[in-house]
């Protein structure tokens, strides 16, 4: 127990959290160093203490750039979700054995196998720092302060690396009242050890995606390798024997990536009507675009599922974000609450001249950014112009020859030498590139671009250089060198000279764009970024200061603590109760004919008699999540694993703004549907052993 | 022969079309009183005579409010594309005899079924009223011109209505340089005689939809009756006994719904920048909802089919179209043609005085439309917030009640008396209308208003009424009566005074909405409408001056002659031959492993050695269409039916706004085709012999 997360800053924690209760129910994606100890000891007579907590933090690990998953053998075993491993199984695949149709299960250490660029980290420590970026940017003006502050934010997670040996990264909470430093133990030698296949993992398709009842498998398992021996974590989930049951208190934990609790009616507002809307266009596009590519072969379909599901996931949650921003009930809650807040900093004079504009401020840097937010999320959004592989890869050698000659604190976060492992280890990934795909995106990201700024706008012009953009995609996926990863590390180890000299297309197409999109980057930091960190600190102090220090952060994809009850709800006149079961897989399966999204594979369907038909399968709890938590252990008070978080049904889609649990539900795989199919459906005996080993 | 076409107007067309040759290869929609004579007569051999025209005029029809079709035997019988009658065919099928699933033959008169509201078309008479339009519109300024110009047009149509029985109207040429009084047959009772399944008519769905080789049996028939009579139409035509070959002259007759090939190099910017990205925003979204919809159950895939494969078949085209203004060799093109034109004009100060700002006055509207298009095209377009059959009701109807009380002279043109007939019959359709769907589509109307112009624009919040979108358009939706014909008719003989007092909340929704649209049309017609009206009059009298007056209009969805030539292209370093057969379709339906949408009914599998697999299936040549020329006959210079359009291969999508014959093609059932499947899949021998009859 050598971590930072102290007993005595625990205790600390749980005092604070004793001066106030705001959030309502089972609200909350709490820090895992300020927990709401308070809470669970009142309601539930539990009190989780250091050990536990530690416990649980370091058998949690961070997936990749977007999930989480658990620790549950004392061999390195990981699980997480189908759907979070997904892009490393089709990076996986061969013609000649698709993994996501076929699954894959390792029947010795010797044929696990190794995944391109999948990064797994375990937190390890935890470091407030606020104080230190606090101090040197006291007084600055907003711009002034960001650029100070990105300085002292680089050398202390430089510094923190260099004594640690740890992957280090200072999460900025609240929207800017907190900075923590968070240290990770890193992983990059991942192996796939079992995969079902994608159609009983993602079974009911974009169809069930976000529904409830439902039937999914949606898990796989890799091994974390170290020194190329497996893991042997002193940390670990143990498997619960008897699984969880009806109104059970369970926990998640894992990483919600983002969430805009605390977000001003400006603020919501701006994603209401720009930001939101702007996303689901791009979302509804692409993911047209990728039917179309898909529907051309089946060779076409298995290269284009990872961005087409993608692309479905986030028209979901966007779609429902968007639904409860669009609801009167939740944006007048969310009115009256800021009209609360703001009338009491209004009615204590010194709160009133620290924290009184805030609001405004944060209203002023949205107004500011829809000026420019189209421009800026084509040319530097994930779903923007920089479409596929290929130009995202030249795009970041590129930046990786000109930032590494700055000084470590003025880099931008991926270069900084804290996270440079990470940034070369996707830079160089073996994974495979698909000619046909690379030119559908980026021709997609060409016209996208055309199609929102307009045919004559000069970085449209630079971009397409005189052909159409099909022809210009064309000409740069074919002629560029960017594939070949001996080329790319090349282009390393030369440095800015290199890069500069190079005649390949798709360098120089990066390097002729990068000027417009370091400006955007720079005015989105000066006018948005800097100001609304500023106001947001603000708008938190006013909060502490008037509702108690009781509440969490808007989630960071960081490692946050859940909690809530297996419950069903009642949906119109119909009541959803909380467990599934196999039965009703396959209920399901001949209800809708067989038809994709609803197949079953072969061995399903031979295997359906050995299965108990009444094993759970899949369950709803009331603990608060969001995208990010995909993979997250669901384990019981005794931090047993009784499930595996995968989705949320479609009501527990506004919560990205706001927590209900009327209807809203976690969506999770039950440990014991888990067992049932890998012993009757898989044969995987061994793996049910390590998971049961105690 | 009792048209006004009359022999000696079709003289000087003829010897017009000599004193220029500004059109390349066989490009163009010709009108059908000025065909291209002399480029036939010279390169052709063949000069078509008044009776030749007259009866290809008089044997063609247009169907409903967007496709071609033509008379194909003395007893009515009409034939046209299975996607031109699918819209009826959806609104026949009942949950017992789905006609898009199982197709249908009926087996004797009797058995055929009344159309809910389609109406056919045969245009009877053409007269040029251009004179008579600019006597008194002349020197006024463009919004009063315009003013007059909408009551002179009505006068005329209205006269000449009452003086003929024929439904009338006026159809602007040239943008507005001619003016044409065209006079149609009319008949509203048609009857759906055969239609074969969906799976057949639209082989290869949307994947294939715009390619080519192509096996699609595109087609049904249906059959006028008057008086309850079968029509015995002194026009029709014959079927060809041979069918066509390659490198054979053919002709297409029908009705181009709209170019852009006049367009100024302005005009062309604001549909590459504004317009097209804009529809297809709205496309792409709607597609991905409908897909959604359907994913749900067979029933909304039935119910919805009809919406999605429109909204599928847009996107397509318009991605084409904006391809086309994306590609710099079609818009160098262009430029070069305008600069040579503006240079002429303005080396001449005669024309300079006359016409020299007509581009600048284009430029300008077009300036003036971007500020409001998003607003206008939610609130007044055919995709925006007035989705599904309640809203549009509802809203018809409210209009009616209103523009009835007016003078003819200032209605709107459905409501002029020369229309009223024919938008009676779409206000009173029985046509089954989907609640289900009727809710997904206003919810989405609703929030694109929202998405589009914000949660806090009056517009919406007088739409929304404090509720979501959703909860809003389930409100009304089934609060409404509109539903129920007799209630509507009942709405409609009472006029205004019982439409203000109705407490229906649709009726309410449709009025509350309307102060907002009038005004949009209002402005719309005044700084846009009205200003290109007379710009592209001068333009086109520029062009008539200097390049000669041998050109054809853009497309106006009224009936157009085009030539062209049955050819194969090359692409890239593939010759796709002119035809398919039989054998191709089983080949395709084969490789794809007859999985949707390359399925085929049992009866096809079964009959496949019954057919002469090298029966021509379908063929592509050169002449000239675009989206509207759907349905209409291919024939030989005797007028004998050899095909059948229903599609162009993607490389005629740029024909919107210029003819290209490189690789372009119109695509084509063949007439051999047709009767080989009726004979021997269908056993529709009685269909066969009134085909064949002479």
């Amino acid at each position: 127990m050598t971590s930072r997360i102290s007993a005595s800053a625990l205790l600390v924690s749980a005092v604070v959290a004793l001066t106030g209760t705001s959030a309502r129910s089972e609200e909350g994606m709490w820090l895992i160093n300020r927990p709401p100890s308070e809470t669970l000891s009142s309601r539930y007579d539990f009190t989780p203490d250091a050990a536990w907590l530690e416990h649980v933090q370091k058998s949690c690990v961070r997936m990749g750039r977007g999930g989480s998953g658990s620790l549950v053998s004392g061999n390195g075993l990981v699980m997480t979700n189908h759907h979070v491993g997904r892009g490393q199984l089709a990076k996986l695949s061969t013609p000649e054995w698709d993994i996501l149709k076929n699954g894959f299960l390792a029947r010795s250490r010797n044929e696990e196998l190794k995944c391109p660029d999948l990064e797994v980290m375990i937190l390890w420590e935890i470091e407030d720092v606020t104080g230190q970026v606090e101090e040197v940017t006291k007084g600055m003006s907003p711009s002034d302060a960001a650029k100070k502050r990105k300085e002292v934010i680089a050398t202390i997670t430089n510094n923190a690396k260099e004594s640690s040996g740890l992957f280090c990264e200072v999460v900025k909470l609240y929207h800017g009242a907190r900075f923590h430093l968070y240290k990770y133990k890193r992983f990059d030698d991942v192996r796939l050890v079992m995969a079902p296949e994608s159609s009983v993992g993602a079974f009911g398709g974009d169809t069930d995606n976000f529904e409830y009842p439902r039937f999914c498998l949606d898990m796989c398992f890799f091994r974390i390798y170290e020194d190329r021996k497996p893991l042997q974590p002193e940390h670990y989930f143990q498997w619960s024997g008897k699984g969880t049951s009806k109104d059970e208190l369970i926990f998640i934990a894992g990483h919600p990536a983002r969430t805009q609790r605390l977000y001003t009616m400006a603020h919501l507002k701006f994603l209401r009507d720009v930001e939101y809307p702007s996303a689901l266009r791009r979302i509804w596009r692409r993911e047209v675009q990728l039917l179309n590519f898909s529907a051309r072969s089946d060779e076409h379909a298995r290269i284009a599922s990872s961005s087409l599901l993608s692309h479905q996931n986030s028209r979901k949650a966007y779609t429902g974000m968007l639904g409860g921003l669009l609801d009167p009930a939740i944006m007048s809650d969310k009115a009256r609450a800021e009209s609360k807040l703001r009338e009491a900093v209004k009615a204590d004079s010194t709160y009133a001249a620290e924290w009184g504009d805030a609001w405004d401020e944060i209203a002023q840097a949205q107004a500011q950014y829809a000026e420019f937010h189209e421009l800026d999320r084509v040319l530097r959004g994930r779903r923007g112009a920089f479409r596929g592989q290929l130009p995202g890869t030249a795009q970041g050698l590129v930046r990786y020859a000109e930032q590494i000659q700055k000084p470590n604190g003025e880099r931008l976060p991926e270069y900084r030498e804290s996270s440079l492992e990470s940034t070369r280890l996707q830079l160089l990934s073996p994974a495979p590139i698909y000619p046909t795909l690379e030119i559908d995106a980026l021709a997609s990201g060409l016209r996208l671009m055309a199609e929102t700024l307009g045919g004559d706008h000069p970085i449209v012009k630079t971009a397409l250089k005189e052909m159409s953009p099909i022809d210009r995609a064309r000409a740069l996926v074919e002629g560029t060198q960017v594939g070949d990863v001996e080329f790319r590390k090349q282009l390393m180890a030369g440095g800015s000279a290199t890069i500069t000299a190079t005649n390949d297309p798709m360098i120089r197409f990066a390097i002729a764009m990068e000027p417009e999109i370091d400006k955007l980057r720079e005015r989105h930091e000066q006018e948005v970024d800097s100001v609304q960190t500023e106001a947001y600190a603000k708008v938190a102090a006013a909060k502490f200061a008037i509702e108690g220090e009781s509440s969490y952060p808007d989630a960071t994809f960081s490692l946050r603590l859940s909690y809530g009850t297996v419950k069903g709800y009642n949906d119109g006149n119909t009541h959803v109760p909380a467990f599934t079961d196999f039965a009703g897989l396959y209920d399901r399966f001949e209800t809708r004919g067989g038809e994709p999204p609803f197949t079953l594979p072969e061995r399903w369907v031979e295997r359906r008699s050995a299965l108990d038909l009444s094993t759970p399968y899949n369950f709803v709890s009331t603990a608060d999540i969001i995208g990010g938590n995909s993979g997250s252990p669901v384990f019981n008070r005794n931090a047993e694993i009784v499930g595996l978080v995968f989705d949320g049904n479609i009501h527990c889609l506004v919560w990205n703004a706001a927590y209900t649990d009327r209807k809203a539900r976690a969506v999770s795989v039950d440990s014991r549907g888990i067992i049932e199919s890998l012993r009757k459906v898989y044969d995987a005996n061994e793996l049910v052993a390590e998971l049961l080993a105690n």
